[in-house]
Order: structure tokens, then C-alpha cells, then sequence
């Protein structure tokens, strides 16, 4: 492990450790944009989790420095991330977006923290492993200072689709996706409330966060469009699920649109597998998985929902029935909230695996 | 054709005429349930299509009967339904719900109507064709009494589907629905906005159109759901599908699920034909279609969506990509107004057929 406070920045940078590093059951914890809406669910499910510190940093940009936010009973001051990339933690979350986490995570592992990455910078790099804890924990073990944390869309599909590949094998999946305006931050969600109150009063709509109006209306999820004409939303699901299952041949096709949600994304899956899998087999083995929660009440016509899993850790599953389009294969709709499993609770829980 | 106002009743239901009877280049027309939100919308494409009018009666039930609806620049009182069948009409749009066209449908044909019903009432009746006229006007030609319009769902999708099948041979589709609250009636509609508005000022919401909360939320269609899983409107889609397209063994398997949109549906749809599709031979076939407009805006992130396919005749086709799950699948998503090209306008179209 490099001394500590040595001034060694960016030229760490992109020089990963050869070997993972222990760290400590009570550790010294920084949070990287602990403003966001990921970071304040962060100290909320540390809190809530009971999670062992040694100590909490909070860090945040010039601006928001000197700024306080609470914890637990308490309240804690947000500093200035330093440039210097001793961050005096032995866990860093970063979720201050990936133009940060691109520049200094690699410089935050060289001075001895265990990064746990809520941005994309790192996800696809071959040496950071990409954890969803349910699904492939053994990933963690070999890391090189820094464990990404998955796009929040494709998290809460695999807490469905890893159980169902894990007994069936899984092939090819189609994904329409439902997403929330949260995926987008507080610029998001504060964008639906005030056009949703100006379309009611009859007033025109401002647009800042989308280039579409987002109130009583969708749009085709707002990140950029590549060449074959998949979204960057619906490419990272494509890829990150590979990586994930470890399934390099995967075959996925996902259309992500964002809905007039507040919080938490739902998604309409067809999957098939290597043995044809009825309805009644899938809810067998998502019974028992864990982190999934079956919402699966067709007399009563009730399914999941984002209000019913908004602020939940469980990702809700139902309306398992056998694909009339496919003999064999299957179709369900979950909804999960991509704040908590799809972001700061997956994170937590990549923390957790570390401290074993 | 049987005389006029002979009293003649629900004895004629169930025996249609064997043959198709003229309509009259200048007709007769009479609305069955002229209040409702595709009642009023056929009054307003009567008007703005310049439709041939003999005369114009509005029916409805005892309740609205006496009150009077706009029409042009003059208004037009509401008449009560009468029990016999006789409408004094030559053509009869029917929408009033399944229950009315259930019981008198026939009886209004008997009496030398043609029905254009817009209710699931006998949409899969063998005597009966179900025409979206871009895709099948030429089934028209030898009905009994009565045509049916389709489900609003299946309309919109085929729209895209049906060129694509005539040019590639459509084998397989899934689709992802996102349906707007109007769908539901003008219940659904208010539900919708006092439900957002209570949200915004932070009441409590009432629920009386659907069992769930619409707003800021979705859930699956509120149809009651079958043995197999899928409920009534996802088994609408695939039957209809087949009967239109002609195609008894189309594979077709759809996820209906409501949005907090006030109008118009959209639709994620992953397609597999007879030889391999791309993109590019995909949108070729679509820009020549009648009724589809290409909105496909790569670079702007511009496609379709509800708010833009509001009030517009034309269904909006865009984000054509090839299946990255399937090869020579294709992938695209539409949006289209379901009162007007889902109900209203495809019934006044049906009957611009008639009168040729």
C-alpha cells in the first residue's frame, strides 16, 4: 500500500494496485457528492444499515463546502474534495458523476481507499469489477482499488433475470423500459413538479433539464444516440449485463424511455432461455431470490409499481406469464427503486462485502 | 333490405343481412353515444373532413337526452336511444360501449343501418370484419350489417406493423405498451389531473376510475386479467392482430400498461419476419406508408412522442434500430393518438369507404 498523504496524484492515475487491499470492519467512509440524490441516500442507508465507521467524510465541490447535512441525530460539514487524492478513507463512494470519478478514482485507490465507483467512468474497464451483489459478488474478491456499481436500469432487471439464468440459462431478453425522472437528479424531478403544476394551471412549460416536456408526456431516454441508434442508456444495459453474467454473448435489446415518474423504473422483459421456462417455473426461483419481492395478484390486478416500490430495497416481479409469442420463453414487468437497489443500496452493500 | 320502422327488434339480433347493402353517396349518419370523448371526436373529424351529411342525429341515453353539442357553427340536440332499431340512419357509429352494441347492433343493421362499431362487441365475429382501412379496407366488402373498428392498441401498432408485413411477412412481435389515460374515458382523464394536483399540494388521493394511483405512477392495464396471464386488452392485441393481417398463427405478445399521459398511446416493438429486416429497408417501407410519419431524429434525440402525436391523424414511427438480440430483427417505437386514428378517425375512414 502507497504512504499515506504523499502528494502522489494523477500520475497514479491509470496504475491500478496489483492486489486487493483489506479493509478495515470499521472503516473511515468518504462519500464523493454526497449532495446528489444518490449521496443523501447513502447516508440515509448507512444510518439505516448501522453500517460500521470509523469515520465519515463528506465531500463536495467549492460551492457546497462548509454546507451541513444530516446524520442520524447529527449533522455533518461537507468539505472541499481535495486534489491531493488522500482522501483519509478506506471506502470512497463516488457519485459525484463521472467526469470526477474518470479523473481521481484510480488516484483515491493509489492512497489506500477501496473505491466503490456510482458513475460509468470505470464500469467497462476490464480491470474493475462490475457487482451486483446478488448476482456476483465473487467479482469483488481481486479488485484493484476500485468496484463499480452498475448502471441503475440494467441493476434492477438482473435482480430478476440472474436468478432466472442461473437455473435456465439465459439467452436473449427484449427490455422496454419505464424511467423515472430521478435517474435524471433533483433537476429531474424538480422539472416534472413544475411543469406538472404549469400544464394544470394552463400555463406554457419551462424546459431546463430535458429537451422534451417531461409532464403528461415521455420521450425516448435522454442520452445520447450512437450510430446504430441505441441510446448510451440502452447500450450500457447491453454491455454491463455481459459483464455482470459473465455472458459475453449475451443477447439484449433495450428501448429506454423516461416517464412522468418521480422515482423508481419499471420494465416490461421478454426472455428466453436454453430450456423452454414456464411462468410457473420462473416463480419458483424468484420466490426464493433474494432482494426480489413477487407482486403478482391477477385477481385483484396487482402488479408492480414505482409508488409501491418507490423507497423499498426489494425489486418487485410479477405478471410472470408464458411469452404467447414464443414457445418457451417468458414475459414479466418488475419495478425497482433505481435510488436505493439501483444506486446507493447496491453501493452499500458492495461496502458490506468488503468489510467480510 | 328490410322496410323501415317496422318495429322490428332484438329478433333480428343474431341474423344479419347476407348481403351488403349501398350506402348513399350523401347519407344518413347517426352517432350511438355522441358525449364521450370518441363521440366528440368523431363530431369534430365529421366536420373537419368535410364528411357527406343528409342528415346528423346524435343518440345517447336518457340521462343526456335534450342536451345539445356543437357541430361547425350550429348545434345539434341529443336524442335518447330508441328500443326499436331503427336509427333513421345509414350509417351508425357505435360507441356507447360494448353492453349497447352487444344488445342492438343488429338490430340497427336489420333496420338498414350500416354499423361501424366502435366497442370490442363483435370484433371477432366471424360475420363481422374488423378493418383498419390502410391495412384491410378491402375485408369491407361483403359485411352483413355491421363493421367493427379495432382496439385502439392494435390500431396504432399495425399501423407500422401491417406495411412492414406486406413488403418483409411478419412472423413474430412483442410490444410494450405506454397507454394514456383517455383510453379509459374522461374518468380517466380527470382522475389524472385531480390526482396530480392533489399530489402537487400534497393531499391525499382519491381513487375512482382506477383501482391504482395514475399519477406520477403506471401500472398494467386496468383489464381484468385471464388464466393465461394476460389481460383483456394484451389478448384483444394478439387476436385482433390476426384477424386484420389475415395471419391466424401471428405470434404476438404485448404488455399493456396505463401511464400518467392524458392522451395518446405509444408502443416499444421488437419484430421478426420471413427474411432479415434492417433499419434502413425498414424505414424505406414506412416513409411510403399512408397514415406514418417518420420521426427518427438521431442527433436531436428527437422521436416519437405522445404529446407530439396528440391530435394528429398520422401515427409517429421512430427510433428504428436493428435488434441487437435477434439478427435481422428489428426494433422501433411509435406513438399515436388512440381517440382519433385509435377510434374515431379509423371509424369515419371505415365509413369514407362505404360511401365509394
Amino acid at each position: 500500500m502507497l504512504p499515506r498523504r504523499t502528494g502522489v496524484q494523477s500520475t497514479a492515475m491509470n496504475k491500478p494496485q496489483d492486489s486487493a487491499r483489506e479493509v478495515p470492519s470499521t472503516p473511515r467512509v468518504a462519500i464523493v457528492g454526497a449532495t446528489g440524490a444518490v449521496g443523501r441516500e447513502l447516508l440515509e442507508l448507512l444510518q439505516e444499515r448501522d453500517f460500521p465507521l470509523e469515520s465519515l467524510t463528506l465531500y463536495s465541490s467549492a460551492r457546497s463546502a462548509g454546507k451541513r447535512l444530516p446524520f442520524g441525530d447529527s449533522e455533518l460539514e461537507l468539505t472541499e474534495l481535495p486534489e491531493h487524492g488522500d482522501l483519509e478513507a478506506d471506502i470512497v463512494f463516488s457519485s459525484a458523476g463521472s467526469r470526477v470519478s474518470s479523473a481521481a478514482a484510480w488516484d483515491w485507490a493509489a492512497h489506500g481507499a477501496t473505491v466503490v465507483d456510482n458513475t460509468s467512468a470505470w464500469r467497462m474497464d476490464e480491470r474493475v469489477p462490475l457487482v451486483v451483489p446478488e448476482v456476483n459478488a465473487d467479482a469483488i474478491r481481486g479488485h484493484r482499488g476500485i468496484i463499480a456499481n452498475p448502471n441503475c436500469s440494467i441493476i434492477v432487471a438482473l435482480m430478476a433475470l440472474a436468478p432466472l439464468h442461473r437455473a435456465f440459462g439465459l439467452r436473449r431478453a427484449t427490455i422496454a423500459t419505464y424511467q423515472a425522472v430521478s435517474g435524471a437528479g433533483a433537476a429531474g424531478i424538480d422539472e416534472l413538479r413544475e411543469q406538472s403544476r404549469a400544464t394544470l394551471a394552463g400555463e406554457p412549460l419551462r424546459r431546463e433539464k430535458f429537451a422534451h416536456p417531461i409532464a403528461f408526456n415521455l420521450f425516448s431516454h435522454d442520452s445520447d444516440v450512437g450510430m446504430d441508434g441505441y441510446n448510451d442508456e440502452e447500450t450500457k444495459m447491453r454491455l454491463e449485463a455481459r459483464k455482470i453474467l459473465g455472458l459475453p454473448g449475451l443477447k439484449l435489446s433495450a428501448t429506454c424511455v423516461r416517464v412522468p415518474v418521480f422515482r423508481a423504473h419499471s420494465e416490461a422483459i421478454h426472455a428466453e432461455f436454453d430450456v423452454p421456462v414456464t411462468a410457473g417455473m420462473a416463480r419458483e426461483q424468484l420466490a426464493a431470490a433474494p432482494g426480489v419481492r413477487l407482486v403478482d395478484d391477477r385477481d385483484a390486478n396487482t402488479f408492480p409499481m414505482p409508488l409501491s416500490a418507490s423507497g423499498k430495497d426489494d425489486i418487485l416481479v410479477g405478471r410472470l406469464r408464458d411469452d404467447t409469442s414464443l414457445d418457451g420463453g417468458l414475459a414479466f414487468f418488475l419495478a425497482g427503486d433505481q435510488i436505493r437497489k439501483g444506486a446507493a443500496l447496491n453501493s452499500v452493500q458492495i461496502a458490506e462485502q468488503l468489510l467480510h
